[in-house]
C-alpha cells in the first residue's frame, strides 16, 4: 500500500505553499479511496512519497492513466487566491492503492528533493 | 473551519521531505476529527494553512494546549528512515476545527514561506 503525490515542479512553489498543495492532494485522494483500502493503508502507517514532474501536462496524463485503471486519484487546481492564476494544476494524488499498481504509473519518476 | 499544520523550521527539511511530513499531519489529524466536523470542513473546501515555529518544544506545547481544549491534533514523529534521527518531531496538525478555536492557539504564528 502506498500513496504518491506528484508535484508540478515548473511552478517553483515556495516550500510552505508546496506543502499545502501536497497535503490537499493527500487528503482529497484518500477521500476517494474505498474504506477497505483506506483501512489497510492506515494500518501500514500511511506510507506516502512525493515525486516531481516538469510539466502540468504530465500531471493530466498521469491523472487520466490512473482513472483508466480505476486507481483513486485527485488533481489539485489552485483556487488562485495567492501567487498562482486560478486553475493552475499544482499536484496530483494517486492512492492509497497497492504499491505495484501505483508503481506501474509512477515508478519512473524522481523523488522531489 | 480550518486545519493548521505547524512545522519545526529548525530542521531545515528539504521541500519534498517537508511536504511528506505536512501531508502526514494533515491526514492523521483529519482522522482523529469527528465525522460531523470532517464533513463541514470538506464542504468548505478543506481549507488548510502551514505555519512555522523555531523549536520542537513549541510543537509539544501546542500539542498539549490543543489536547487540553479537546481539539483534534496529531504530532508527527519521523520514523528515522532517511535524514532525521528516529523520533524527531517534524510537525503538528491541529483540526479541522472551528477557525476561532484554532486561531486562539496559533493566531500569533507566522505562515511558512
Amino acid at each position: 500500500m502506498k500513496q504518491v503525490i506528484i508535484v508540478n515542479e515548473s511552478l517553483r512553489l515556495p516550500p510552505g505553499k508546496l506543502a499545502v498543495q501536497v497535503a490537499h492532494a493527500a487528503v482529497a485522494a484518500f477521500l476517494v479511496t474505498s474504506p477497505e483500502i483506506q483501512e489497510k493503508w492506515i494500518e501500514a502507517g500511511m506510507p506516502k512519497i512525493v515525486l516531481g514532474v516538469s510539466h502540468e501536462e504530465s500531471l493530466v496524463r498521469l491523472f487520466d492513466a490512473a482513472q483508466r485503471v480505476h486507481l483513486p486519484t485527485y488533481l489539485v487546481r489552485d483556487a488562485g487566491k495567492t501567487v498562482l492564476p486560478a486553475g493552475t494544476i499544482t499536484c496530483l494524488g494517486i492512492g492509497p492503492a497497492p504499491s505495484v499498481s501505483v508503481d506501474a504509473l509512477t515508478g519512473n519518476l524522481a523523488l522531489l528533493p
